[in-house]
Formats: structure tokens, C-alpha cells, sequence
């Protein structure tokens, strides 16, 4: 008979046990030893080589079209790079700058002849690339990037320029040793016009790894973490390149020399190509859950193990059964289940809605605010843990403290955590100007507040109050919870920008006053999101037992939630008091019962043993 | 004229402003530039020389009696570790494994014949030693431990053994190479009798460093910090030491081999020993606010000079002109002020009732709560500062990830953090036992549920409604509401135990079932310390612009102290929810009104330059 913990992998797993599986495999041979991940040149070349293989392998181009023998199949490809996760987050990152962010680029943003010319040698590494757009000067802003790409019609050609020091390229990954071109972001000048934010292909190297003339690179050197991953900076030094280097899906420049565009409004240019670059914020959450259910699963099997203090001359007790560690792990644990249905959730709807660009506005807010959430809920889970292992968390031994430093920069790349909440909320606001188009953001903004297109539950004197077990405990009292907030803190927000924008104020500055307001609209959103997605993946689980339990994991996500934001609830009368303090005794209660299945729970993640400690790497150190 | 900067700086430093010059000259020396920590086995010599250097100019010994060689300055000796803790953390964890946990245990637990034996030789760094107290199966429970030291009355001997695995010592700093001796904790074993925990002197390696006889040494590797202190792992197999190597101040065999002691109560004699090394917990928090505050340095300074966005066609405006900004790094840094008056009160208060037991054990446990809450501020502050510098604050030229990874493991050493607030809790409740010796903890916890013996406000109708500036600005109103917390949550836990008693159930079970409220007894208790010691301070400044500056920066730790804790207030209908936005809208509105003086504020700080970032050490590398 099947455990609990084979049970619930299949569910996680669903239909991509095999490529799972087939990737388990591969990062399991001899050559992907752990080696000290602080020996940077080393490590560099080692992920290289680990690239290689998984290239060899096909992953690298499993999401690429067959014609560049790739196998069409986006949704694996999200799920290689979450497996990749449970290894190395240096090789995840590397081997996504290398298919994803390079490759995707020139896939999205190019056309046949770019495809054609370069996508098989991106898929199997034999061209290896980067993705140069951040500059020192303009990391979130990405509009506000000086470097220039000059058209000359005379000669058909482009000239890369970083016209200024804060116009440098930097934290560009694979740069400082193994790129051979990038798609730069340049604006494009043509005669004294400025056209606004385009793609170009730019050679760096030649085949030996010859730095080519005009263009400088610096190593960014040592970092936190990523230590296997050659971040750069480059400067281009009046750069020639043929005019087919430009990635012209969305822009072109015809027989005459002049600007054409499929997407007039350059606003709108700018967000639809930056828009088919939004897989990256669904990789990323997903490798930054999979070092998530890492860190859980050591520090639970370590609690499950480790006993400390005792009742008098008892036995010491597991350290799992304290209440404290109770209520520092397993919200944590429930959390990560939670993520893992919502991002598997986008992937696939991000996947099946390719093409739709109305579609995939919903997509990209979604995949925004679950890159935040996700990559947050990473640096919070894995300190827990850290701290829940005592001294065995900081011992190199123990991958906790790698995962750590590796995973930190996932709440600052593919987007600011902290901008990313804002543009969600902004999107949670103006998703209303897509029915309504004419409007403009303050009509939008009047629009909300004024007419009731937000549905706001009104109050029940009864439900307020209710303490009762079976409440407590019932989906829809969370669904209701959950949207109550989102749809109250939207209306505020919505209000709160108004009031600003009727004294007259500059609408950048209303946006910054209620920016806080803003944040918590971003997060009630995807909490909501998150649940919803949780509660469906359970309505289709048919075995008792696994249903039953992770409807208790359910259980614990709201109402440790909703625990969390207690004073909002308890400020707009949601809820009164003893009802807040029976939610947080519930709370409790269900910890003690997810108790009891956490072993089988963190098993179901099947991270392989070889994932969970590093003491090879670390004794050659000795 | 004086800079707001350095009047702020002549408040923090106060009396103590020549000692911090006279260690920032030492550390500002050639000898003391950067380099790589990760390269361990180099950068672990570096630091014993660096230590060395110290000794040398008196810093090791400056807390130690004159009579050794000291300056019987325990003060300045917190003062001396603050400071370098802005050099290295490393190197105050090394010097503070030799000159406090090694020569404090030599100079707390032993007596004159030790004392005349080792105190010099510990101060001068010429006999390096360990403190190898914790072992594998018994970390927090230190009366759990295994080690044995059995006495041997034929020949004045003891002979100390590690009698199963679990008991090896283990994360012991200094260990793995440089320790010639240790102060070892063992049971002392005389016949058949264990007399419970005891400290001996045990030698570990000769001159020349090379491993006695009987002794096993195994390094722990790396770590994910702190790796410029050579953490090792001890196992003794039958180790033969002479008797005058116990540890006889609490302890003592006299001349029949029979046991001998002042204090025959078992567990007050195990606490009284292990209080007298309580100054741990005083460095600790204080090195922890030390790299707090580094970080905030370098985060504020950064986010007043980076500029990311802004209105139409304006400048891009500074990203600490951002709500959001704002939010998340002034309430830290107000609480790093907030932090440092109350540790230098400590820290003033320890030193100053040395010897007298009552006052001491008060100290112990105000100790042992700044030290969980400072640490767990660290943690939190430095992640804040990694996350406000973007990718700048990854790379390791930014000192923000060193400093992190250092830092991490404070919440663990000194006592685990969770473990010391259910301690502080315990102490809160029995601390009226001092003033009812004869209660046992039942007793007393029946008697602080049934007699009125704390003051819990009445709740004003008017004032729960207050929202006028004067009100939400006013000391009293915090410390009413600090006070009014705590108090209540320690009658309503005080009355949660007696109830689960009451039922029959273990005292243990009862105090476990009630811990996550005890927790929040502690940290109740230690905010209002804490605000308290603010507020104490402010007082005395005369200077008017300094007082204004300050008084903004504690109204923004107590606001935001009670915006983190509104749904408890809430909850107890404390404040109304009208009330609480207010207190939320007037956070915002102060820290608008800090951020003015933010830079002068880290100015104040006076951190050197050259701890703000290490390029130099990691170009080194490249």
C-alpha cells in the first residue's frame, strides 16, 4: 500500500512524474557533486558544465518550438527549473539566463530569421548568451535606460553606445566569463528621434572567448550567494551590428530608413514586450518554493529527530512538539503547499493562453504578485529554519545557509519585490480601465469608488461573532475573509488616491502617499489568489486520506493568514475579539493535527537525500 | 557649529568616547584591511593575529582586575566589543570566546589559585582557550549534558571522559586550533554521586599546538558566516587533570575527598554559576546593534542617493522619499536607537550591582530578553538593508551580506532565542517568588491570578477613542499602552497555566501548551524596558534640536511597536479601530518628519568608511 507521503506526490507531481524524474536522474550522476561553492572561478566552470549536460539532455530547449529542437513544452520547462531547484539555485539561475531570459528573448522578440539563425545553438549552449538590460542607473526602471542603439541607413547598420557611467550593463548573468552575444536594451535613435526602448543582438565574445573590440566587461565578483553564476557589467563602446540584430517583432525599420510598428503608443509597445518576457517571474517563484520545501523538509526531519527538555524525569521531548515550533514551521509548511498549487496553477495557464494579449495582461499581474509573494515567503521560510536547526543551520553541512544566500537576490531580480506589489496593485485598479477603455487612470480611479462594481459582503451581526468549530474551520468563511479584504482595501485605496488627486495633486505623488495602502492591496490579492487555488486543487483530490489532510494544510494557510492581518480585520469589524482569539486557538489546533502528518508532508516533496546536506563539498575543504 | 550628527554622536558615545577612538585607531591599522573570510584557513590566522594586536594594546584584559593585568573595566569591555564588532564579526566573536567566555568562566568560577595562574596569560592571548560547554545531544538543556569528571581521591585527580557520542562537545570557538585549554562543564562524578554540572580547567594542546593525549579535536567546517573563528568539535577519552583544576568557587572537594558547597540547593547552585557568565548576553546583543546599525548606514545613505522614478517628466526622485521606503527602514532605525540607550543601561546597571545576587538575577533575565529581541532586530534589519540596496546590496563589496551571514547565528549562541523568552516569561512570573519565597511556581502562579497584585488600567472610554496628535504623541500614552500589555498578558498566561494545573496536568505540558503566549509575554516585557530606557534618556539631553530628533525617533519606535501589536490592542478593546488607523496615519507622518534627519542620524553612528565596504578584499580575489 501506498504512504501518505506517495499518495500526496502524485498530486504534487501530477502528469510530469516523468520529466521529474527523468531530471532527478540526471543531477544525480557522479558529476553533479557538490564542490565549495565559495571557490568562485571553479564553481563557475563546474555550472557550465552542468549546463551542458542538462543542455545535452534537451532540457535546456524542452520549451522552445520543435523546429528548433525544442519539444514545445513551456509548462516543463517550468517544471525542469523547479526540479533543477532541489540542487543547485546557481545552476537554476545560470541554466534560466541561458534558455530563459536569452533564449525566450530572442524567441519573443525576434522573428523567423533570428530563430532560425540562432535558437537551436542557444538550446544546445553552444551559443552561450546574456540578457543585458538592467544599468547601473536604472534597475526597476527600465524605461529610464541611456544605453543608445543608433540606426544608419547608409550602411544598414546600428551603432551600441553607453553614452554615460551609469548607463553601464550590470549584474549581467553569464557575462564576466561565458557569453558570446546578448540581447541588449537599447534605446533606438534614429536620426535625432528617439524611439524608446528596443532589443538588439550584440556579439561579445568570439569562439575562444575573446573579448570583441569595443566592448568592455567587469566582473562583478563575489556575491552573498550565486557564487556559480558570472555576473558582469558592459560597456559598449560605439558598437557596430547589422541592422537584421534588431529584434523586430515589435519594431522595425523598413526599406527606407524609417520607424514602423505593429504597437503605435510606445507605453503600450514597451509593457507588450517586456510582457512576453514574463516567464521568468514564473520560473523563478517556482525555484524559490522548491528552496522553500527544502528548508522545510530538513528542518522538520531535524525536529522530528531532535529532543530537548522533558517533563521531569520523562523522556526530553521532540522538539516538533513544542507549541513555539509548531507555530514557526507549519504555517510555513502549509504555505508552501499553497504556492505549489497557485504557481502550478499560472504555469498552466500561462502556457495554454499563449497568444492572447488579453489574457496575458491577467497573467502577467498575477505572475508578478506571486514572484513577490513567493520569493518573500523564501527568505522567510528558510530563516525560520535556519534559526529552528540551531547551530546544526549554520554549519555548511546543512544546505540551509546556501539556500539562504542563494535564494536572498530572488526578492530584487525579475523585478523589486516591493515595485512588483505596487504594479499589482495598479493592475487591481486599472483592470476596470480594460472594460471600460477610455478611461484614464483617475477617471479609473473616480470609476471604482464611486460606482459599486466592487462587491463588497455586508456584514453579518451573527457571522462576526461566530466562534463555532465548524466555522472556523469552513472554506467559505476564508473565501469571504479573504475577498472581504482585497475588495475593501482596493475601494480605500481607490478612495484614499481620489481624495489626493481632487486637492490637486501630481498623480506620482498621490501614487507614493498611499503606496503602503497600495502594498497590502497587492498582497490581500494574491493571499485571496493563493486560496482560491488551494481549495480547488483539493476539491479534486478523491483518496480520504490525502484529501483530509491537506484540507487541514488548508485549514492552517487561512486561519494563520487571517491571524496575521487580525488587526486590519478587527479595525473594520470584521471580526470582534473572542472570535480573533478562537481563530488563533483553531489555529493552534490544527498545527497539532498537521503535526502528525508533517513527516509524510515534507516527504511527498521526494527531495533527494543527496539535496538536504553537503558534507562532501565541505570535507574537501578541510 | 556642531553638526546634528555630532551632537547625536556625543549623546551615544558619552563617557565612553575615548575608548571607542582609541579601538577604532587599533582597527584602522594595515594590519586590519579585509580580505576574504570565505578563504577560511588563511582568514582564521588573520583573526587570532588581529585578536593578538588587541591583547596587545590592553583590550582582552581591559575588563579583568587590575590585579591581572586588567583594568577592571567591565564596561569599557562591552564598549571594546561594539566596536569591533563594526571591523569584523568574526573577530568579536574570537576575541570574545577568549577574553570573555574563557577568561570570565577562569575568572567567575575559579578562585585565586586560578586566577593567579591564568588571568594574565588569558588577557595577553598567550594561552588561547575554549568554552566547551554545549554539546551534541544537549545544547539549550545545558543540565542535560553527558561529559563526566570523576573524581579520584587516591591521587587528587579527575579524570574527564565523553561517555556516548551525543555528548561530544560541539561548535566550540577556538577549538579546532588555536585552544591550549579549556573551561569544560561536566558532571561531577565522587564515588557513586553525581553532583550535577561543574566546570573544570582541561588541557587541550601543548605550546606548540599540538592535541594531548586522550584528546580527539575535529573541525566543524565551514560555516554560512563567521568563518574567521575555528570552530571545533572535542571528545575526551578518560582525560586525567589534577584536582586543583576544578573550578571551586561554588564547588569544592575538601581534604576528606568529600563534596563541599555554599549554595546545597542543586538548581540554585547550577543558576547561580551559569549567572555569573551572563555578560555574554550583554555583548552579544550589543555587537548584534552594532551591525544593525552598519547596516542602516549603508542602506540609508544608499536610498539618499539613488533616485529611481518619478512624476512626468520631473527628476527621478530619491527612493528614501518613498512611502514605502520609509517604512521599511526608519522604524529600524528608531529601534537601533531605541536599542542602544537600553543596552548601554544594561550594561551600565550589570556592572554596577556586580556581586550582589538579588539585583543580579533581575539582570539575568533582562539579559537574556534584550539579547533575543536585539538579535532577532539584527536579523531582521539586515535582511530590510539587503533588500532596500537591490542587487548593490549582493555583491559582497557591499558589507550588508557578510554582515548578514555573520550575524545570523546570534539568535542562537548565548542562548536560543525562543528558549530565552520562555525564560524571561518564567522569570516575569516567578519574580514575585523573590518577594513570597516560600510559593512554588504553582503557588505563585495562583497568586498572581487570585491577588491584585498587578496594576492593570482601567480602560478610559474617552481615551480608547483619542485620536488628536497631542494624544498619539505623548510618552505617556506609549507607556501606558507598553505597560497595560504586558501586564495583561502576564495575568492572562498566569491564568492559563493555573487552569491546565488545576485539570492535573504536568507542569511541563501546562507551560508548553501556554508558550507561544508566554513569548509574547516576554517580548511585552522587554519593549517596555526598552521604551522605557528611550524615554529615560531623552530626558536627560539639552540640547533642544538633538532632543526634538530624538523624541520623533522614540514617538516612531512606541507608534510602530503598537501598529505591529493592534490586533492585540484591538482584540482587548484597547483602542478602537478608527483609533488604530490613526496611530498607523501618525506613524507614517513621523517618520516622514525622521527621514529629514536620517542621514545625520547613521551619521551619528560615526561607523568607519572602510566598514561600509570591502572592495578591496574582493577584488583581491578576482
Amino acid at each position: 500500500m501506498d504512504t501518505l507521503a506517495q499518495k500526496v506526490n502524485r498530486i504534487l507531481e501530477g502528469d510530469h512524474a516523468e520529466i521529474i524524474a527523468k531530471v532527478k536522474e540526471v543531477l544525480s550522476r557522479p558529476e553533479f557533486a557538490y564542490e565549495n561553492p565559495y571557490d568562485y572561478q571553479n564553481f563557475r566552470e563546474t555550472v557550465l558544465k552542468w549546463c551542458k549536460i542538462l543542455a545535452d539532455e534537451g532540457m535546456g530547449s524542452i520549451g522552445y518550438p520543435e523546429a528548433y529542437g525544442g519539444k514545445g513544452d513551456l509548462h516543463r520547462y517550468f517544471t525542469v527549473m523547479e526540479t533543477i531547484s532541489y540542487h543547485d539555485l546557481s545552476l537554476v539561475i545560470k541554466f534560466g539566463v541561458q534558455f530563459g531570459l536569452w533564449g525566450m528573448s530572442v524567441l519573443n522578440l525576434g522573428t523567423e530569421k533570428h530563430h532560425q539563425k540562432y535558437m537551436k545553438a542557444i538550446g544546445s549552449l553552444e551559443l552561450p548568451g546574456s540578457f543585458a538590460m538592467t544599468e547601473t542607473s536604472h534597475g526597476s526602471n527600465v524605461r529610464g535606460i541611456r544605453t543608445t542603439a543608433t540606426y544608419h541607413h547608409e550602411n544598414q547598420s546600428f551603432t551600441v553606445h553607453t553614452p554615460v557611467e551609469g548607463a553601464r550593463k550590470t549584474y549581467i548573468g553569464n557575462a564576466a566569463l561565458h557569453a558570446q552575444a546578448a540581447t541588449v536594451f537599447a534605446k533606438l535613435i534614429i536620426g535625432e528621434e528617439d524611439y524608446g526602448v528596443c532589443a538588439f543582438i550584440v556579439p561579445l565574445r568570439d569562439k575562444d572567448g575573446t573579448i570583441l573590440p569595443g566592448v568592455r566587461i567587469e566582473d562583478c565578483g563575489m556575491k552573498m550567494g550565486l557564487n556559480g553564476v558570472d555576473n558582469g557589467r558592459i560597456w559598449f563602446d560605439q558598437v557596430n551590428i547589422p541592422k537584421e540584430n534588431l529584434l523586430d517583432r515589435f519594431v522595425q525599420i523598413d526599406e527606407h530608413g524609417n520607424f514602423q510598428t505593429p504597437i503605435p503608443n510606445r507605453g503600450r509597445r514597451f509593457f507588450t514586450m517586456l510582457g512576453t518576457l514574463v516567464g521568468g517571474r514564473i520560473g523563478i517563484p517556482k525555484s524559490a518554493l522548491s528552496a522553500a520545501k527544502t528548508g522545510l523538509t530538513i528542518a522538520i526531519k531535524y525536529a522530528n529527530h531532535r529532543r530537548q527538555f522533558g517533563p521531569k524525569d520523562g523522556k526530553e521531548v521532540l522538539i516538533l512538539d513544542y507549541q513555539t515550533h509548531q507555530k514557526r514551521l507549519l504555517p510555513l509548511l502549509a504555505k508552501a503547499y499553497a504556492l505549489h498549487f497557485s504557481l502550478e496553477k499560472l504555469a498552466r495557464g500561462f502556457v495554454s493562453h499563449q497568444g492572447q494579449p488579453e489574457e496575458m495582461i491577467r497573467y502577467e499581474g498575477l505572475a508578478a504578485g506571486l514572484k513577490a509573494y513567493a520569493t518573500w515567503n523564501t527568505t522567510k521560510t528558510l530563516q525560520e529554519c535556519r534559526e529552528a536547526c540551531g547551530g546544526k543551520g549554520f554549519l555548511s553541512e546543512n544546505r540551509i545557509g546556501i539556500l539562504k544566500n542563494d535564494s536572498d537576490i530572488y526578492t530584487t531580480f525579475e523585478g523589486d519585490n516591493t515595485v512588483l506589489m505596487l504594479l499589482v496593485a495598479k493592475s487591481r485598479l486599472t483592470h476596470y480601465k480594460e472594460t471600460y477603455k477610455d478611461l484614464d487612470f483617475s477617471d479609473v480611479v473616480n470609476y471604482v469608488v464611486n460606482e459599486a462594481i466592487i462587491n463588497i459582503t455586508e456584514l453579518n451581526p451573527i457571522t462576526i461573532r461566530d466562534t463555532s468549530d465548524s466555522h472556523l474551520l469552513d472554506f467559505e468563511f476564508y473565501m469571504d475573509a479573504f475577498t472581504y479584504r482585497e475588495n475593501s482595501i482596493l475601494k480605500s485605496a481607490a478612495r484614499r488616491v481620489k481624495s489626493y488627486l481632487s486637492d490637486g495633486m501630481d498623480a506620482f505623488d498621490a501614487f507614493n502617499r498611499c503606496s503602503n495602502h497600495f502594498i497590502n492591496l497587492g498582497k490581500s490579492y494574491v493571499e485571496r489568489i493563493v486560496l482560491r487555488d488551494f481549495i480547488e486543487a483539493i476539491g479534486k483530490i478523491e483518496d480520504t486520506a490525502v484529501k483530509a489532510s491537506l484540507t487541514r494544510l488548508c485549514q492552517l494557510y487561512a486561519l494563520s493568514t487571517i491571524e496575521e492581518n487580525k488587526g486590519w480585520y478587527l479595525e473594520q469589524d470584521y471580526i470582534v475579539g473572542n472570535k480573533s482569539k478562537a481563530i488563533r486557538n483553531m489555529s493552534v489546533q490544527i498545527g497539532k493535527e498537521v503535526r502528525k502528518d508533517a513527516l509524510d508532508l515534507v516527504n511527498a516533496f521526494q527531495i533527494p537525500d543527496s539535496c538536504l546536506s553537503a558534507p562532501i563539498a565541505f570535507s574537501a575543504l578541510g
